[in-house]
């Protein structure tokens, strides 16, 4: 048995909540739904991050998750269905589908503002390491 | 001036916190940051939604967001970046990308647990309308 957990529910070798799979990808409820219909769509393939996702697989998978957030905002009546990629949990690549409603409460995340400068410096470390590629 | 505001800001007619761009794409960052860092990344073409943006598109802009996320990680000595795509708000597709850090207090979101039933009858609804469409 392989050390990853999605490799082995892509071959139903660990039971999940499947919606729905074909030879490429397959969708399961999430374990612990941030809201009811809460999905996660994986590549069958291993890939442990976007990183190292190959564009084709990329496109492959990004096809089916257009299609599907169709199907679930409709499914779950939902205002719209956010799309996250964390990356800090299991090392393959899984997207999250969540529907939210209006006034669910579940607001995407807290703002800042840049205080004077801030902003301009930050662009030149992004740009020094997009640089260092 | 289009009715878009991210159409504008693609052409230079409206500023913006620039970090990167080429022919098809731009980065810059959102005007109220989840995190320092946090960086819209769009196509210049307009595409309303997800839904509506073609695969080859698709492929274009998820190879930037793949590559830059790893500069964007490395500039803000991230411990991982999350991917987001709401869809709530500007009509113009963007990709979120921020930058968070352990114990930063930011968790992704509250979870739940289904009831008994309730996942298979969540799952038998999104397989209706997936086959509707």
């Amino acid at each position: 048995m392989s050390a990853c957990i999605f490799c082995e529910i892509a071959k139903h070798n660990i039971p999940a909540q499947i919606v729905w799979e074909d030879d490429l990808a397959m969708a399961f409820l999430d374990i612990n739904p941030n809201s009811p219909g809460h999905t996660l769509i994986i590549p069958k393939e291993h890939y442990a991050q976007l990183e190292v996702t190959p564009d084709q697989a990329l496109t492959e998978i990004f096809s089916r998750v257009k299609k599907f957030r169709v199907a679930l905002k409709q499914a779950m009546k939902a205002d719209y269905i956010v799309i996250s990629i964390a990356g800090n949990d299991v090392d393959h690549l899984h997207i999250h589908l969540i529907p939210r409603h209006k006034n669910d409460g579940l607001v995407p995340w807290p703002q800042q503002k840049y205080l004077p400068g801030q902003a301009e410096e930050i662009i030149k470390q992004i740009n020094n390491s997009l640089n260092q590629l």
